[in-house]
């Protein structure tokens, strides 16, 4: 096989990983098979090994790709960062066929290391970032003084975690309720009495 | 195959069930086969299917029976109702064999329409058990007036969700901590201003 340029290479990479996250959204992660994803990009198997060494390493890389989409959480009121944990985090896993993956990715983290330590780093930036929201609310004098900054972090953490299993158990939420729960639970947690 | 009575038959069958939930807690639900209940049961695959006819139907009758287990919700006070919701529906999933079991089938309700319908009667009861034990506390006076009931109803069931994904995640979560968590929830949303 002729060597690519390295724009060339970066570009085919980015095409077989869209062709994986199709696959993975229509088929789920524990059918989507290296054949499945040939087919979806138009390459041979010689192609695709060129460059992805294995399924494991193709379905970290798509995660990788999928994590970097996720924006950064936003914290001017205790309504911004609600809002903003919503639509980062819950909106973009509610369609079925994500909710789906997302709960296969979390069932597969408990055999595959790599996975695993994706799925972790992903959802500690979460937990993180609400825990840093709440310390600066609290500072600015937007949250209540006593406020648990730490566990507000893992609830939140814990909430997103649970509304989308919820979602892949019952598809088809009612997104606005989702929304206002979510707010209520930041509310509750972080408002002023 | 001589006819057992009836009695016999419902021991027997109760000892496969038994055998089933060891094999689910120790090799997970994926890897639990027929042969490895009937290893652990000590019994013949004939005598196996005497009982169940399917692997299916031997799971469905395994969630069935680990739901029978669980206590009501109790509803005194919010702390009752926080202690409850922590000791019947997330301490007794915490270890982590349990904690893989309940994800995984979770992972397999969005495929298997029996267990789905399990599950989700399961997580129902836990909703509506909270949402009728808010409606209570406010009626009594012990929650605040203007309490959403039912939201707190599902955002107890996706705490619970939620705090099990994380310990299939995160295994041996600190109890003490996870079970603060639950409190400071309960408290957050329902208790007087």
């Amino acid at each position: 096989m002729p060597r690519l340029t390295e724009a060339t290479a970066a570009k085919r990479r980015m095409h077989i990983l869209d062709a994986t996250a199709h696959c993975l959204f229509e088929r789920g992660l524990l059918a989507t098979s290296v054949d499945n994803v040939c087919t979806q990009a138009g390459i041979s198997k010689g192609a695709f090994y060129s460059h992805f060494p294995s399924r494991d390493a193709l379905i970290h890389a798509v995660t990788d790709m999928l994590a970097a989409e996720l924006g950064p959480i936003e914290d001017g009121s205790i309504a911004t960062l609600a809002d903003s944990v919503f639509e980062r985090r819950i909106a973009p896993a509610l369609p079925p066929a994500h909710a789906r993956f997302g709960i296969e990715v979390t069932a597969a983290s408990t055999g595959d290391s790599g996975l695993r330590e994706r799925n972790t780093a992903n959802l500690e930036r979460l937990r993180h970032a609400v825990e840093a929201a709440a310390h600066r609310l609290i500072a600015a004098g937007k949250a209540r003084a006593d406020a648990d900054a730490a566990t507000v972090g893992w609830l939140v953490q814990a909430h997103v975690m649970g509304v989308l299993c919820r979602n892949a158990v019952w598809p088809a939420q009612d997104a606005a309720a989702l929304r206002r729960g979510t707010h209520l639970l930041l509310e509750s947690l972080l408002a002023p009495v």
